[in-house]
């Protein structure tokens, strides 16, 4: 007699997206006519930059010949791809052996699935306001969760918890939009190696730093290795929200209270080989492509675009006299709801009056009511017209 | 202080086709320049038919271009792609709604994570021998499994077992290359039924049924949406094995013992949006391809050079004086070892007599020993030289 995992009943009904589009539609039936600005998901925009595209038509090209055909790929990811990131990494003076990287379809999929490595009563501590992913994976796989709070008064950094076994750590951060510091990663890796217990980096955002003095590896931070693992992705980095394509890095040297050395890497290689088959091969050429130098030019171009995006919200919002962090040196902008308003209240207002649709803080948790979350991911035109009906509609433009 | 998830020890160390590799190893590092024949591990050769390489085409030249680029695909998949699913099975008399498919990146993956949708105290019943990832992705996520036995007196089909909560059924199956009939297929709907039991049917070599009197979907027995959960793949079908495409239909009308109609249909949907971020769009474009008329038609003919390798095998292997099952609507041939030989030791034999590699029966399932699982995938130039090679050195040619 099949039953349910009950524990699907103690996350909401639908993944986030899902509930903001519910919540918009009644405005949205009522207004057909009606232009909407969407900075609610971080959803790419913008075309796949050349040089990728010539990856990825490579990758279907292959595909076209007996002689070039391939299908299974190697385990853990083509061996050209993970030499790649290796010298990426190696690029910005962090050494990574191409046996700790997995490559994956992207950074979801790692993050909500790295816990099935630890034991069932890991306590896994998460962010809040957090990535949902982070805990909610957690909460369905029934392993215990913990918050730490992400508050302006602590600068939006997690506050240690009491005790976890494993942490989740976003830099940049998702939804608030800031980053930690040297510093901070330093006091977390000390934390972790004190505690044995393992930080999970997810790095998803790191290309949206520019300010050279922030670390955009956990792996930047002295002794990290023992006690790490961090999630990257190509989806923002590149516009492969689609497309699909991230690694996960497992070093060898992570400490665990019970396992030997190099245990943990030979689990999650037998996680993914037995649990997923690996990244499309087209997706994998497209991301050597990535990696290339002309790739990191172009892409990093592409990134630069999405920041200009941030600069004109910042600004507009600034202008708009709102209280607004983040979006420096991040895709996000972490917005205080006026008028002590709760983020769902001011979600309506500004779809009702502006007709902008943002992202609620209290979907990333408790600790993000009173917030909205502002994506500076769109058609610079749609950002600007966005812009505009938020200064006219509060009041700055007359 | 982080622990471990001691159930990764419960399995052996590597994946089925990395225990292969180790154990070939020494035999190849000492016949440096010996040609060596592959009918192991069953992965497609043949290049992707023309009309679904212009499908990829158009994949990928929809994110050239910021007019028809695509980010995070609709939820569930692509829903072009669900009404295409929904259709092909329409034309098998099967109805399919498109709210039931969840498109993903393939079988594997989906036959390993469905049971989070079921409590962990579920038992899960699989084939001894059976498809490794169905037992060990249950060992690991901590699930009890009991072992359906598939041997020769029953004709491989499943017997079974006395409690069980989800039954995993392959057909056409791998590793025997045996087909259920419909009778057999009801009688396990049957069982289903009766003590509420759910089947997660593995379908992904429906294409290389040609007897028109076997089933190619669970849904073709009367009363199987009430009981069955069905996991599609166009890996062996389209030859996606490296670009990773297949689908899950969860039918609303789903019955558990404690579970609201169209609440496992719900479960998968949030376990989808939150643990996995949908296939590749380009993947997606390709699916497309494959399900439209000329696809069929192509990788109909595709499937069909697959299986006059198959025909090559049988008849080889017979003219060889070996006893051999399935092949006849199947990739797999399921040969028994002479001479009362175990797996492995014929393992060794193939190798270094006619330096061919098979799979081992033994790697899947205590139920397997003494077989061989021989692949038809290959291009028919090696396949034909390694049954040459099988019947010269096994004495049926001088």
């Amino acid at each position: 007699m099949a039953k349910i995992n009950s524990r699907y009943q103690k996350v909401s009904q639908g993944y986030f997206s899902t509930e903001i589009a519910k919540r918009a539609k009644p405005f949205l039936d009522s207004h057909p006519g009606a232009e909407i600005y969407r900075l609610g998901i971080g959803n790419t925009t913008e075309a796949i930059v050349p040089s990728v595209i010539e990856g990825l038509r490579k990758g279907v090209e292959k595909l076209a010949k007996t002689e070039t055909y391939t299908g299974y790929g190697d385990e853990q990811g083509d061996s050209r791809l993970r030499e790649a990131i290796s010298k990426w990494y190696a690029k910005r003076a962090v050494s990574v052996e191409p046996s700790a990287v997995f490559v994956s379809d992207g950074a979801k999929s790692d993050c909500a699935n790295i816990p099935s490595i630890f034991s069932d009563d890991a306590v896994v501590a998460v962010s809040d306001p957090g990535y949902p992913v982070h805990r909610e994976a957690a909460v369905i796989s029934g392993k215990k969760v913990v918050s730490m709070e992400c508050l302006e008064k602590n600068n939006f950094m997690p506050t240690m918890p009491e005790r976890a076994d494993l942490l989740y750590i976003c830099s940049p951060n998702n939804p608030t939009g800031t980053v930690a510091t040297r510093k901070q990663l330093e006091s977390f890796v000390a934390y972790a190696r004190k505690n044995k217990a393992i930080i999970i980096f997810d790095a998803a955002y790191s290309e949206y730093v520019s300010d050279q003095a922030l670390p955009r590896s956990i792996y930047e931070i002295e002794g990290a290795k023992s006690c790490a693992i961090e999630i990257q992705s190509l989806s923002k980095a590149a516009g492969f929200t689609g497309v699909r394509l991230g690694w996960t890095i497992v070093p060898k040297e992570l400490q665990t209270e019970d396992g030997a050395e190099g245990m943990l890497n030979r689990f999650w290689s037998r996680r993914q080989t037995t649990m997923f088959n690996g990244a499309s091969n087209i997706a994998q050429e497209g991301g050597l492509a990535v990696l290339s130098p002309k790739g990191q030019r172009e892409t990093h171009e592409q990134v630069a675009y999405y920041m200009e995006n941030a600069r004109i919200i910042r600004e507009g919002l600034s202008a708009a006299k709102m209280t607004i962090h983040g979006g420096v040196d991040a895709p996000y902008i972490w917005l205080q709801c006026p008028r002590g308003l709760s983020s769902w209240e001011f979600f309506d207002e500004l779809l009702t009056k502006a007709h902008v649709i943002a992202t609620p803080g209290i979907v990333f948790g408790k600790g993000g009511e009173g917030y909205m979350r502002i994506s500076a991911f769109g058609h610079r035109e749609d950002v600007e017209k966005a812009v505009h009906s938020i200064r006219k509609n509060f009041g700055t433009i007359a």
